[in-house]
Parts: structure tokens; C-alpha cells; sequence
């Protein structure tokens, strides 16, 4: 018996990330858990994750309507099944997850998405009315997700979103993708964390822009840089997608508007010089995802709903 | 008293293309005549071209379903008003395009499109059952339009597939836009006549082509350069969209199979190098428009119907 509820889980590296929606999409739990590495403990960390968000509501699991799942790598959402979710344990083709937990869970309906797309739509129903944007995930790695139109575009083989690998620099260095200066080399919380010491209890990510704003020049020298490659992967998003916002979300937009403030700087300067830039209106549509919210677990429980 | 019947026209800065589709998107005729520069004159000669297909199949004009026009410049759709068509002396701000060229055809429902957007709705039907592409228009200058899931994606602004001023070489001359290095610098068919001598009844493009084949070593340097610019076109399009297919198009595509193979050579040189490029098959996504086939003036038409 459906009962219009879902839970939606982003199942990451160290941490699964669930929520429970009511019948009206507002969130009534949330639970974060840390996951257990490889197949078996994926399965087991996001039943755990499911069976405690219903039973502090009081509802039967098997009630649910859905069941959405995000999860990094490379996801074939008519199967369930997951390729080269190396973060998760889980680096070979196929697994079926979706089946495992549908199993794990008593028969109810499972929805698997690639996380970068499930934030995407989390992004897009916390900030209707929009429906057209893309969710700039600067984290490990750099992607994109993307709801047009109010659709999510996955792509021909899932890989739509994939701008970390554009090239930015090409004469810079080797990719682990094979390539040479991929913008994720740059642009990303990894890159960032990278160049820049960490302090105990700070990130790289914040310390940096702390310094950097307090007149720390080694601190500016490296801030920069990466403002003008996050600046670079909002052009780009704009330039092919032309989408109505640029949601800036991972890891590295926890630096909040200092972050954004320096990539609107970048992008103004540039359309100073550039008719056509400033005929695209970019610093006006990059904000940043809202602190806190939970853009992952929603959009993957809002996607295994539509799916039913 | 609408006939099922259409007329689709594609006008450029040289000529008007136009065809006349029966009821079932069989094209009945076409004709090409030269367009008058400025807006009276591109009223008059796009009114000529409608009026002679309709005349030669015995077809009054105001029985037509409608009239798609597929036009340079950025375009409203709900409109119909053009902006900034500088190839057709319009270059001004919302010239009404649509609304005058209903009055001149005594009220048919006219749709305005961008002429890059019309070209890939007309492969897309042209080269059916695919309804997932990209039209990568390699001409004057470099611009995509895109098919997505069947549904033209246009962007909030009109903008998507701008992708000619993505930055390709940062340390590049600078673009008539006001950055440097901007694809289609490379990629463009202006691109490949600026860097080579024309003979005369030859078109640069296919004599640097032909001229490389034979072994000609400064050929050769022309060429590999844009082919390399070409492939990273495709490799951007395919990382930021997945879409199942990329058709080459506009004049530079008139190369025929030695570009397609040359851009399908890279596009394999560099897979070897890189699981990411392998996985995602790019050489085999690529194809060259139809020669000699109407896709723009095709797309028009179509996107007209489906408007009315």
C-alpha cells in the first residue's frame, strides 16, 4: 500500500545522507550515517538509513511509495544498476543496486540516479519556481547536473554533465582522465585543498579565502586561480546550456559569499569586455546552493517518486 | 482554411532557401533566391520565395498551416522579433520579423527561429529515428543547436550552443567578442580561409583538404590544426550534453568524409589515451549532415507546424 511517503538518500563516500518526504514533498526526517564500503555494506548502510527515518515517523517501510537513491558513478536508472562507483567500494560494472535494495527493503520501489543529477533536482524544487538550471557540484571532482526545462538531462549514456574534463588549460598538466589540464584540475575542492596547507580544524577550502581576503599574498595567488576556473565552468555551462541559473554546490561552496562574490567579480570584469558576455547576464544567475539544505536526498527521493 | 502544407525558409546573408513540405513532411519543392539586405528587403524576398513555392504546386499561401523562418541573430520565439542579424542589415534591436511577414502573407501563422536551432530540428528529422542530437554548425562562425529527447532546446535567453566563444587556446588572439581564444577562431570555416590561399573556383576548405591529402607539407599544417579544433568542438558537446549524436554542418561540412574521417581520427587517438573519452564513443556519434540536404529550411517549417 502506497502511502505518498519517500526517503531519499545520497550515498556518498563516508557518509549516507537521507531524508523523508511527506505526501506534500516537505521533509519530516533527516539522517546522516556512515556508509560502509563495497556492495553489501552500501546495501546495508542505506536499509539502515531507511528503516530508522521511517521508524522515528512511525511508518512502515514498505509503505513507501519510493525509494531515490544518488550515488557517484555511472548509473543506468532503468536497471538500478551502478558502473565505477570507485568511492563507494564498488569500482566494476553493473551492480545491481537498485534490485539489492528493493530486496533489502521488502519489494518497494527503488530509484537510482547519479548523484550530480539528484542534486540537480533537489536544487531545482528548493528554488522553484525555477526550473531550468544546472548544479555546479565542485567537490572531489567537478560536474554538472542538469534540469531543463523542469527535466532532468541525463544523456545518451549518463554522462551529460561531464565538464570537469573540458579541457582549461591545455598546456597544463595530466589528467587521471588522460588528458591534459582538465578543468577539475583547477576548479575543484580537490585542486583547491591541493595548493593551499591546511590549519587543524580548518578546510583548504575556507582557510584559503580567509587569508586571501586578509592580504595574504600566497593566499591571493592561489585563490585567484581558482576563482577564475569556477568563473570559467559558469561560462561554459552558460555558453552551451544557456540554462536560467547556475546553482555553485559541493564541498567548496560551503565557502558561502565569499565564494560567490568573487566568481560574480570575475564574471562582471569579463563581460566588461565582452558584449556578448554581458548580453548573457552570467554574475546574475550564479548563486550559491542554500547552506544546509538538502539538495542530494531531495532531489533523489522527488526523482524515485516521479518514477513510480 | 489551413491545408496541412508548410514552407520552411532558411535566410542568410547571401540567399533565401526555401522548401514546401505536403502533410506528411515530404518535401515538394524548394527554391533558393537572393536576400535583400535590411528589413523591407528581407521581407520582400522571403514574401518571394513562399509565393513562388506555393505558385509552382498550385497552393494559395494564406492556405498554409504556417511559414517557419530560420534566421541569424538572437530570436524570440513567442515574438518572432530578431535581434542583432547583422548578415541580413538588421542590425538593430527586435525587428518584428514574424508579425511583418504575417501582414505580407495575409495572416499565415509564422514561426521565427534561430537558423542554427531550425538546422538541427531538420536533422533531426532527416536522420530519424534519432531525436537526440547536436547540429554543429561549422561556418562563418561556430554555433550548435540541439535535439534533446526531441525537444529543441533553446535556453533561457536563446543562447544555448553558443559554443563557438568557449575559450579553446587562453593564450590566443583575441575574438571579435572581447575574449581570447575562442573556438571558433579554429574551428571555423573563416578560420580554415584565413589560413589558407584561395584558388580561384575553389573553395578553401576543400582545397587545403585536398591539398594535405597529396602530401602538401604547409597543407597539412593548416589542417591538423583545425581538425584537432573540430574534434574539440565535439569532444565539448559531448562532455557538456551526451547527446546520441553530432552532425557536422554548414559550409565547412561540404568537405564531405576526408573531415569526417580526419575529426574521427582524433576523436580515436585521444580515446586510446583516456577510459573517459573510450567509454563515451565519440567517433562513433559523428556524422556528417546529408549532403546537399535542406535541414535548415526543413527544421523551419516544422518548428512552425508544431507551433500552430
Amino acid at each position: 500500500m502506497s502511502s505518498g511517503w519517500s526517503v531519499g538518500l545520497d550515498i556518498g563516500g563516508t557518509k549516507v545522507h537521507g531524508v523523508l518526504l511527506d505526501p506534500t514533498s516537505t521533509v519530516r526526517g533527516t539522517l546522516r550515517a556512515a556508509t560502509i564500503s563495497g556492495t553489501a555494506g552500501v546495501v546495508a548502510s542505506a536499509t539502515r538509513v531507511v528503516r530508522e527515518l521511517c521508524g522515528a515517523a512511525g511508518i512502515n517501510p514498505a509503505d513507501l511509495t519510493g525509494v531515490g537513491v544518488g550515488v557517484p558513478g555511472l548509473v543506468d536508472p532503468r536497471s538500478g544498476s551502478v558502473s565505477h562507483a570507485v568511492n563507494l567500494g564498488m569500482d566494476v560494472s553493473a551492480v545491481p543496486l537498485g534490485p539489492l535494495l528493493a530486496v533489502a527493503l521488502g519489494g518497494v520501489p527503488i530509484g537510482v540516479e547519479n548523484d550530480v543529477n539528484v542534486a540537480a533536482l533537489g536544487a531545482a524544487h528548493l528554488l522553484a519556481p525555477t526550473d531550468d538550471l544546472a548544479y555546479l557540484a565542485l567537490g572531489t571532482g567537478v560536474a554538472a547536473g542538469f534540469v531543463l526545462d523542469g527535466r532532468l538531462r541525463r544523456g545518451f549514456l549518463g554522462g551529460a554533465g561531464e565538464i570537469g574534463h573540458v579541457i582549461y588549460q591545455p598546456a597544463g598538466p595530466l589528467c587521471a582522465c588522460g588528458q591534459h589540464g582538465c578543468l577539475e584540475l583547477y576548479a575543484s575542492g580537490s585542486a583547491l585543498d591541493a595548493a593551499w596547507p591546511i590549519s587543524v580544524g580548518q578546510r583548504a577550502s575556507q582557510g584559503v579565502f580567509e587569508a586571501a581576503a586578509a592580504g595574504d599574498a600566497s593566499a591571493v595567488a592561489v585563490r585567484d586561480p581558482f576563482v577564475d576556473a569556477v568563473a570559467a565552468a559558469v561560462r561554459l555551462i552558460v555558453l552551451t546550456y544557456d540554462v536560467e541559473r547556475v546553482v555553485l554546490g559541493g564541498g567548496v561552496a560551503e565557502i558561502g559569499e565569499p565564494l560567490l562574490g568573487a566568481v560574480r567579480g570575475v564574471l562582471r570584469r569579463q563581460a566588461d569586455g565582452s558584449g556578448l558576455l554581458r548580453s548573457l547576464q552570467m554574475a546574475d544567475r550564479v548563486q550559491l546552493v542554500p547552506s544546509g539544505a538538502p539538495v542530494a536526498p531531495v532531489g533523489a527521493a522527488l526523482a524515485a517518486r516521479s518514477k513510480v
